[in-house]
């Protein structure tokens, strides 16, 4: 089991730093299938494919819970077919190690 | 209450025509807040804002649910704080009356 998966999200503070690029590529290999994006903000994102609309929207709700649990709350899009997730820190308008715990256990969520 | 609320998707084909212009001017008067959005394909949109995370989640579930029983999926993007939702008819890359029945359908939702 990945570290991330058995972190918990620390308090985000308006000035906590962001991860730095030399972080994020290392922790990035603990996640498979995130991509780093960035339209103006660094981001953590990935898609995940459902052959089923029910099997989508009960992944998107388990994310959700998840997501109220650790008080940090990712961007869920739901389609038929997919749900994609994005995670990032908005209090600091980039990423935090937060967001890889999370995007851990979303992998962990879609596994189970 | 609004005849869109109370009408019911019909299968849409690959050979159904796009609502007109018209048309479209016409049924978005119908349902409240919603707006004519166009990426490349014509498509209705509206943020519904919510103060708490719970409350965003279960709208989310409740128009979910409403789509697989219409068999009509949007996309449904959650965050903190607002769900935007998104109709349009990918068979025929364009917007059905099915559409406007389902943004009619989403707001009876956010009301109840």
């Amino acid at each position: 089991m990945s570290n991330l998966v058995s972190s918990s999200c620390e308090a985000c503070r308006i000035d906590a730093p962001t991860v730095s690029n030399h972080e994020a590529s290392e922790l990035i290999k603990e996640i498979e299938g995130w991509h780093l994006i960035d339209d103006g903000v660094k981001k953590l994102k990935k898609e995940f494919s459902f052959t089923n609309y029910p099997d989508s929207v009960g992944f998107s709700s388990k994310v959700a819970e998840m997501a109220e649990q650790e008080n940090h709350h990712p961007q869920i899009i739901l389609e038929w077919g997919k749900v994609t997730v994005i995670w990032w820190s908005h209090k600091i308008n980039g990423l935090h190690k937060n967001d890889f715990i999370c995007a851990a256990k979303t992998n962990n969520i879609s596994k189970n």
